[in-house]
């Protein structure tokens, strides 16, 4: 018998064939389905978070976008992340040496460890470090230490809320290297009533670091299928310092990014393009 | 309270709550909704053809990009296009002569003229000639008469199945001038199960016209969010053959296109630019 799985905004609809996992843990209510279309669904205080028929799309767009700019990346910090699909992609860089995953949902990392194998197997790499902290308090005094900073982390609601804030975005600037780039998401601009969150994210970043710039992808299990990432920089810009022939010979396999689409993400409709021109005039 | 709409498939899931107008036309079964995420909202045979809240991505995507290719585009035709909203598109150009809509379907005209005003509108421009026959005998026998055709058919099933036959194809380009050119939709690449139709579609227009490029919006009443467009053409190339000066001269108002999303557009995530691969070798 089928099942509906609504969000509460109504912005999110998927069929569900069975409930695998639920449980409530410290941080966050946590739930695991199969859906007929989008096969295994991860669920998190009612929003579907990913699927593993889509998980590919996210993860290496904000992997591959800013590992195609950067020349050099050693050191690399991902804040929220527990489910290990960021971590899996930066795995595929002979070149990155330390990958420190600071996810302070123990319960959640454990789910996925047993549920979504083929993203969680990214803890078996021996550069990668689980850190069970809250993202905002770790980041507190670290200075220069990262090359690349992405904010893996679920909406601006609940318990990662500080994780949009203005002290957040102070906070990832100085813990980044003199050339480090932070990526993270940036939500989707469709409905009018995620237009306030979607410009408040940019002002916020826009006057924090001298290069920001937001870029889309196609990812069907979200609201509207249509999603975007930030990607904030203190020297590279991610377009003309993107080197297509430096990312092409390290020969990586990906199923969504090329550094053709690369260029292209960063080509948006009119209508996300006034919304940041209006948050950049404030 | 509320009601759900579910396509047969599972791909689309949209709340709606209220239906405003159903009726079995010769042709379709036609229904009106109210969607509280999407405002009012078409759906023919159980498949959501469009809603007031994104009918521009798609409207605008078929017109802006062939009109900024195309220097001097006078006789354009319309496959199907019965809402009127295509046609709208194309009355923004001062220079087109001539607009002809081949929409077999009256019923469907009378319904959208009620209930979707803001496309239907275009029908009042003394350019705009409503033909009511079959598109496909329409097209036979016709040449080098028109130079662009937009082809804005539903799915390939049902009463428009022979809108995308080779035939179909073939008397396009047969009715098209000697630089004209073909805007067709190409469906969504995401689910498995449309793969087939997707490589069958590019193959023919591959062979049939000496240029065919594929490219993509967001478009969020589609399945999974995301819909891709054939432009197949006998002289221009849709990105090196791109005037943006020459379009943004025009100053026509658009929320979704630019000249630099037009761009953008073509560069598609690596699992389309396989498929696409895979059905040119054959």
């Amino acid at each position: 018998m089928d099942m509906w799985l609504h969000t509460a905004n109504g912005q999110v609809n998927l069929r569900v064939s069975r409930q695998l996992y639920t449980v409530q843990s410290e941080y966050q209510t946590i739930e695991i389905f199969e859906s007929p279309e989008y096969g295994r669904l991860l669920v998190l205080d009612g929003d579907v978070i990913f699927s593993r028929s889509d998980e590919f799309i996210y993860n290496e767009m904000v992997v591959h976008v800013p590992m195609a700019v950067h020349p050099h990346v050693k050191k690399v910090l991902i804040i929220g992340g527990g489910d290990g699909g960021v971590a899996r992609e930066l795995t595929a860089y002979a070149d990155i040496e330390e990958i420190h995953i600071v996810e302070p949902d123990q319960v959640f990392v454990e789910a996925c460890k047993t549920y979504f194998p083929e993203t969680a197997q990214s803890f078996d790499d021996p550069r990668v470090q689980l850190i069970h902290r809250d993202g905002l308090r770790y980041l507190r005094g670290r200075q220069g230490e990262y090359d690349l900073i992405i904010s893996d982390s679920t909406d601006p609601f609940g318990h990662t809320a500080g994780l949009f804030t203005k002290e957040f975005y102070g906070s990832c600037y100085r813990a980044l290297r003199e050339d480090g780039i932070l990526v993270y998401q940036h939500g989707s601009p469709f409905f009018d009533e995620d237009e306030t969150a979607f410009r408040s994210m940019h002002r916020k970043v826009y006057h924090s670091f001298p290069i920001s710039r937001v870029y889309q992808a196609h990812i069907p299990t979200c609201p509207s299928g249509y999603w975007m990432f930030g990607f904030a920089s203190k020297q590279y810009h991610p377009v003309t310092d993107c080197n297509p022939q430096r990312w092409q010979a390290r020969n990586i396999k990906t199923w969504y990014y090329t550094t053709n689409l690369h260029r292209g993400a960063f080509m948006l409709p009119k209508y996300v393009e006034d919304l940041l021109k209006e948050a950049e005039a404030k």
